[in-house]
């Protein structure tokens, strides 16, 4: 497994190089909206302290970023009027990580919808943006 | 959403009511084989704590699991040379979730291998019983 990147771009994001549009952070995690969001709401939560991903974290960081997944499911549900939310976290290309830097996925679910590809188009950032302020209220 | 429900499988399992194929336990903790795996040494981990997922969840409980999802994570990517790690939590049927206990999926990757659905039928206990082995081994 490769080392930690500080150029990646979660890192960028934690620094401010690089714009997000956050709905949480305390003095240990971000939750940002995805650019490329697999449903409406769906958020990605990631500690500040750098590790690639799960394989390599610090344990205790690990038990201060899932209470925030946890805050960040409820809300997205509750500003979604969601069925159901999908928490994914994954581990090298081969599970389908592409930015490297732990993150954890939480995505709305509704029965009717299925789960949009994680590739292609950016979504406007009006969306995001009006996204992000449901779930800031459901907070 | 529906409260915990003691009968879930997962309860049984947890009781010893029903038999499973363990590779991990601790005093808040057990992880499993999957009955199902979408690939070999699909785990799962759960808290012995009830709660139906992660939405009714006691967050110090979260705290206390996730460091075994990473130590079994650590493990299984070890024990079947994996390319990557595949974490995964459900919640509510919209989610996936079909046994009502929080419980986190950790499936090995491989670049070549898609994920098998998780459904269709159990895996020989015999293929079970020597995953888990090589687990253990790893841990």
């Amino acid at each position: 497994m490769s080392a930690y990147d500080t150029n990646n771009i979660f890192a960028k994001i934690l620094r401010g190089e690089i714009p997000s549009t956050r709905v949480y952070e305390d003095a240990d995690t971000v939750a940002f909206m995805d650019v490329m969001p697999q449903a409406p709401g769906h958020v990605l939560v990631i500690p500040k302290a750098g590790s690639r991903n799960i394989l390599d974290a610090d344990p205790a960081v690990l038990a201060k970023t899932i209470p925030v997944v946890q805050k960040i499911a409820v809300a997205v549900k509750e500003a979604f009027e969601a069925d159901g939310v999908y928490v994914a976290q994954f581990n090298e290309p081969a599970a389908g990580q592409t930015v490297f830097h732990l993150h954890f996925h939480v995505i709305p679910r509704h029965e009717s919808s299925p789960l949009k590809p994680h590739s292609g188009k950016m979504e406007d950032p009006a969306v995001l943006a009006a996204n992000a302020e449901k779930i800031r209220q459901a907070l």
